[in-house]
C-alpha cells in the first residue's frame, strides 16, 4: 500500500475551488414552453416586447375623472360630477370622458380618454340620480396605472443567467411570451467505480458487497441543481474500465462525477484515469474540507470532473458544496445560488483545525439551538438525521457552545 | 357598486390562518421509483430492512488485527505480528486471523473473523518480508464500522411526512429500497376569473384585456410545493361559470386556486360561488395582510379552497405564504418548510401599520444590506427586481432603518 500523504500533491481551499475552478463549458440552448420554464436559465435578457399592462387602467375601483373638476372638493362642498357611464372590464370604455363627468371604472379597467385620475369609491357619495359627489379632491395621474408603468417596451423583462422564478413566469406571461431560449440542462454522468458495490435494485448483498448508495442520492442533488443524471454506472475496479467509461462520459455529457472507491488504491487509480484522459489537467487532488478531503477536481475539453471521496456521507458533503455549483455553472448560471440558512445557538463546543473548512452536521432543537451530531464519516445516518450543516471556516480554530452560527438547510 | 368594507366580514390574521384553517383532506398514496423519489413525502416510515453497512468492515486502509497484540505498542517497542494475507473489496475475508498476526484491508473491506480492530497504515511499518509492525496501540472496536453501525434492521431509515433528501434517497438506495410508498402529488385546479382576462399564447390583447399571468406562475409554485397543476382555465364573469368550474375542480383536484377578479363585483362573484357549492364553509374573507387583503379561505368536501387577489403581485405574495403550505400539506407534509432566509440590515424605514402583516419586496445590496422595493401591488416588476422580501409582523408599527431583519429568498 502506497503512504496516504503523497496523493494530496496539489491540496486547494474550498474558497479556492469555488472561486478559481472555472472550466469553461456551457450547454447548448434550447427551446421550451413557458410552463415548463420555472428554474431553467435564460441563455440571454428577455425584453419585454410590448409595455405592461398595456394600457391606462384604473388601479381603484371609483371614478375616471378629470383631476381638476375635483380640486377643492371636501366633506363640506363636494364636487358635483354628472355620471356619463361605465366601462366594462375587459374593454374599451364606450366613450370618452365628456366635461364635468365622471365614468364608473373598476379595478384593472381601462381608462377613458379624457380622463386623468380615479377617485376612489370610498371618497364620493352617490348623489341625484345621473350624478355623484366627489368629497376628497385627486391629482392628475393618480388612481391610475400607466400604459408602461410596469415594463416599457424594450426593457429586460427577465435576465439571462438566473433561474426563473414564480414572478419572472408572470412577467413573460402577461408580455404573451409562451415559449423562450434556455440553457439545455446539464447532462451528468456518475460513475461509482470499486468492486463492492452493487446496484441498489440488485439482489442480495454478497459478502464484503455494498450498494451504490451514491448514484441515486447525487443524481438528486444534480436535479435540484438544474441538471440530469445519465442513467447510473457501476465501474469495477478492472484497469482500463474507469478510463473506458470516463471517455464516453465526456462524450456524452457536461459534467464528470466519480464516485471514487474509499482505499487510497482505488483513489489512485482515480485520479491516474483522469490524468490519463487527452488535454486533462488536475487541478486540485485534496481539498482542504472535513470531511471530504479526498476531493479531485480537474476538467478534460473544458468540461469540470469531479472526483467525491468514496465514504458516501463525504462525497454528498463535497457534492453539494463544490459539485453542484458546478452543474449550475455549466447550465448557464452565472450567478452563485444564494444559500437557505436560519441563524442559530451552539449547544455545544465544535473542535476544529485551522487551515481546514469543517462541515459538522446539526440538528435544530428548540426554538434557537443547533445540536452538532457526530459520527464516523462512513455514516449516512449522520446525515439523515440532520437538518442542516454548519461551517466552521478554514482560519477557525473551532466554534464555542452559544456562538450564534449559521445553519445551511437541507430541503 | 358595494361599499368595500363589506367583504370582509370573516376578517383573519396570517398566522391564524397558518395554524388554524388546516384541511383534512390529503392525497392518496402511489409507489415511485427510488430515482425519481427526491422530494416526495413517504406516507408511513420506511423502516431498514436489513443492517447498514451489513457486515463488520475496516473504516481506514490498515492492518485487522487483535487488538491485545498491540497493547504496549510504540515506536521503541513496536509489535512484530505476522503479515498473514490481505482482504479484497468486495469479498469476505478468504481465512480467519491467525494468531498474532495482521491481515490487510482496505478502507471498506470486509473484517477478518477473529480481528477486533484494524491499524491505520499510518501507525506501522514494514518489518522483514512477512511481517509488519505496529507501533501505536488499538482499542478493540477502533477503526472498525460495525454491521449495524449505520442504522439497525427495523429502525426508521426515513420519516413518513417529510420530504425526501439526498441523503434520505442514499439511505434507501444503499438498502435496496428501490421502490416506495409517497403520496400522490396533489393535483391544483387554478382557476383565472375576470372578463379582461386571455391566455398568454392567445393572439393580440385588445383594448381593455390583459393576459393571464397567474395560472403559470402559480402553477411554478404549486411545483415547487411539490403538487401538480391541472391545465389553466380562465373563467368569465358569467353568472355560473365560475360555479360550473368549481364544481368540476372539486371533483378533479385536491386544492383548489381561484385567481379572483380585481373589482370589488368580481371578488364578491368568486365568494358567492363558494358560498353555494354544496358543504363549503368559508373560513375566512379578508386576511390581515398587505398586500393581500381581498384573500379568501374556504373548504369544500375537506379540500382548501384559496382564493387569491386579483393583483397578480398580491396573490403571488398570499400564494407562496399561505397556499404553498396548503399544497405540501394536502400532499401528506406534517412538518412546515422551514423557510430560506438570510439576516440583513434594513437600508431604510419600513412604514406599517399594526394589526397586519406587510410583506415588503426587497434586493439585497452591498454585502450586508436589504433594500425596499416600492410600488403599487399592480407591478409585476416591483417583485421581478426582488430577491425575497421582508416580514413586518402584525404587532409592528414598522420597522427602523439599520435593524436586522430576515429576508426570506426568493431561489
Amino acid at each position: 500500500m502506497a503512504a496516504t500523504g503523497r496523493e494530496f500533491f496539489t491540496a486547494k481551499t474550498v474558497a479556492e475551488a469555488l472561486a478559481d475552478f472555472r472550466p469553461a463549458h456551457r450547454t447548448a440552448t434550447e427551446t421550451v414552453a413557458l410552463d415548463d420554464a420555472a428554474g431553467r436559465v435564460p441563455a440571454a435578457d428577455i425584453l419585454a416586447t410590448e409595455a405592461l399592462p398595456g394600457f391606462d387602467r384604473s388601479g381603484v375601483d371609483g371614478y375616471a375623472v378629470r383631476a381638476q373638476d375635483t380640486f377643492g372638493a371636501s366633506d363640506s362642498i363636494p364636487a358635483y360630477l354628472g355620471l356619463a357611464g361605465s366601462v366594462a372590464m375587459g374593454a374599451a370604455a364606450d366613450m370618452p370622458l365628456p366635461a364635468h363627468c365622471a365614468i364608473a371604472v373598476p379595478t384593472g379597467g381601462a381608462l377613458p380618454e379624457g380622463a386623468d385620475a380615479v377617485v376612489m369609491i370610498e371618497h364620493t357619495q352617490e348623489a341625484m340620480a345621473g350624478s355623484i359627489e366627489v368629497v376628497r379632491p385627486v391629482a392628475p395621474g393618480e388612481g391610475i396605472v400607466r400604459a408602461d408603468e410596469d415594463m416599457a417596451p424594450g426593457t429586460a423583462a427577465v435576465p439571462a443567467g438566473a433561474p426563473l422564478r414564480a414572478q419572472d413566469i408572470a412577467v413573460l406571461a402577461a408580455l404573451g411570451i409562451t415559449a423562450l431560449e434556455v440553457h439545455a440542462r446539464p447532462a451528468v454522468t456518475i460513475l461509482a467505480t470499486g468492486d463492492e458495490l452493487i446496484a441498489p435494485g440488485a439482489g442480495p448483498v454478497g459478502p464484503g458487497q455494498v450498494r451504490d448508495a451514491l448514484s441515486s442520492s447525487v443524481g438528486a442533488l444534480v436535479r435540484e441543481a438544474g441538471g440530469q443524471p445519465r442513467p447510473p454506472q457501476i465501474i469495477s475496479d478492472d484497469p482500463g474500465a474507469l478510463d473506458d467509461a470516463l471517455g464516453r462520459a465526456l462524450d456524452e455529457s457536461d459534467v464528470v462525477v466519480i464516485c471514487a472507491g474509499s482505499s487510497v488504491g482505488a483513489r489512485d487509480e482515480t485520479a491516474s484515469a483522469v490524468a490519463a484522459l487527452p488535454g486533462a489537467d488536475i487541478w486540485c487532488h485534496g481539498l482542504a474540507i472535513k470531511p471530504g478531503k479526498p476531493t479531485l477536481l480537474a476538467t478534460a475539453r473544458g468540461r469540470p470532473i469531479i472526483g467525491l471521496p468514496g465514504n458516501p456521507r463525504s462525497a454528498l458533503v463535497v457534492f453539494r458544496l463544490i459539485g453542484m455549483p458546478l452543474v449550475r455553472r455549466a447550465g448557464g448560471c452565472t450567478a452563485p445560488q444564494r444559500a437557505a440558512s436560519t441563524l442559530r445557538r451552539l449547544s455545544r463546543d465544535l473542535a476544529s483545525a485551522a487551515g481546514r473548512l469543517d462541515v459538522v452536521q446539526v440538528r435544530l432543537s428548540g426554538d434557537a439551538e443547533a445540536e452538532p451530531i457526530f459520527g464516523p464519516s462512513a455514516l449516512l445516518s449522520v446525515m439523515t438525521a440532520a437538518d442542516g450543516y454548519v461551517i466552521v471556516p478554514d482560519d477557525a480554530n473551532g466554534l464555542p457552545a452559544g456562538e450564534t452560527v449559521e445553519v445551511f438547510l437541507y430541503r
